[in-house]
């Protein structure tokens, strides 16, 4: 462990580091994300992710010391920056002053085992998703209700992003994540390997979640905001719907999840 | 109704209208509030708020002619606006050209004949709520799941603020707000109405919230993501919890709102 302090903002590892929060293509490229925050550093180190680099400022150090120590078990490299380098590593307002590079997880493999795996459990798939605080919050709701995985179908926003991991309280770190280029593609061998599909609509005439038997492993396909789920998905799947008493359509993304998932754990548990 | 070309950045309505973005005092000192927007701005015309301004810019007018023509029939006055005066009427990135200055719902009137009403229904409570992504899910949510009204407890971010009213889809037009300086002052008056008062607290020691009964009125009492509810609110209300399967207290405001609101629907209207 090396303990050096920065304070060029030409430095190259800063540089770099700054970079992944530029796309989810310089992350691929890299092979690594960065994680802000003593808490989500913390978590990362926690979860066992792999820790390259923590970056600190002084300042932190003495206001996050205990996050900081669990950080510093964890990490390769350990740097101290000065104040002026940690807005060029932020996504916040306010930087708290804690920044670590972590490595990308390798999403194929997941893939691969998962999809290889007898189902057991409950799983959400979620369709071209395309916000980050939907995202985050899902995420989150889905390890908070006990959810084995979650699928992410299609082109929809990466859950290495500074917001969704925020969002996420570090579910992202805990939480297998498999993507799926297709969500239709892979329902065939979601099916063999003995996943029972649902399909979330908003369609009073369908099936009401409280009425489904999740006590079968289960994926439930949520769509995205915008254009809910595509043909092909609620055609593979048994579609399911939350009944409401107000107007129609008028929960968000990250609401119907959370009641669709809420469902899926009483009824696969302790619904009588 | 007089339709004028407005130019001017300096035009006075337009300066007026601009000052209600920034904050819930100007919006009280002007009894009014701006709403943005072709679909926000015509379901406000449709939950019957009084519109006092409309302003639209050519483009708009021709892109969403049918939302405009609702709000045509409903305002009291009609003004197109120059393409360069809408940013500065505009809380988004890239606005849509439509806006609407509405008259302030007498919120003191509300309370007192709220707290007049015999009881009936579920309500929700929302503690010093601070993000306003959060209060505008949490209102959507409770229109959404027929909830009677939704009380604002203490110092909590604004209803009208522009990104609360985005985010509740036009509930702030039709749900009643009551605002309640204190809830631990209201109580005794609650419970007079006829209310059973409920709080939400992370303590897995509680009742379930699955095992409550929600089938008399019922008030929600749900805390902020950052503190809960205060210890003299949890005192005077019986104690619920949500079970999670996975890692305790990790579901934020808006999902935990959407667990016990479907809840809260579910007891009272539909539980076996």
């Amino acid at each position: 462990m090396i303990e050096t302090l920065i304070t060029s903002r030409k430095n190259e590892m800063i540089s770099h580091a700054a970079k992944l929060l530029s796309g989810a293509a310089a992350r691929r490229e890299q092979g690594a994300f960065l994680c802000e925050g003593a808490r989500l550093c913390a978590d990362a180190a926690k979860s066992g992710m792999q820790i390259q680099k923590a970056f600190y400022t002084a300042h932190a150090a003495e206001k996050y010391s205990s996050y900081l120590s669990k950080i510093r078990e964890k990490a390769e490299n350990v740097y101290e920056i000065a104040p002026h380098i940690a807005p060029l590593l932020s996504d916040t307002k306010q930087p708290q002053g804690i920044f670590c590079v972590c490595t990308l997880p390798c999403e194929s493999e997941q893939t691969e085992t998962f999809l290889q795996t007898k189902a057991s459990g409950c799983v959400v798939a979620l369709e071209e998703i395309q916000d980050p605080a939907n995202l985050g919050t899902v995420l989150r709701t889905a390890e908070a209700l006990g959810e084995k995985a979650v699928l992410l179908c299609g082109k929809g926003c990466d859950p290495y992003s500074p917001k969704v991991l925020r969002g996420s309280m570090g579910a992202v770190f805990r939480l297998p994540m498999i993507s799926i280029p297709n969500f239709a593609e892979a329902a065939p061998l979601l099916k063999k390997c003995g996943w029972t599909l649902w399909a979330a609509v908003p369609d009073s005439d369908v099936l009401a979640v409280t009425k489904a038997d999740f006590s079968k492993p289960s994926v439930m396909a949520v769509g995205n905001e915008g254009n809910g789920l595509s043909k092909e998905t609620i055609a593979l799947c048994q579609p399911v719907t939350i009944p409401m008493l107000g107007r129609a359509e008028s929960l968000n993304a990250s609401a119907s999840a959370a009641i669709l998932l809420w469902e899926m754990m009483r009824g696969g548990a302790s619904r009588e």
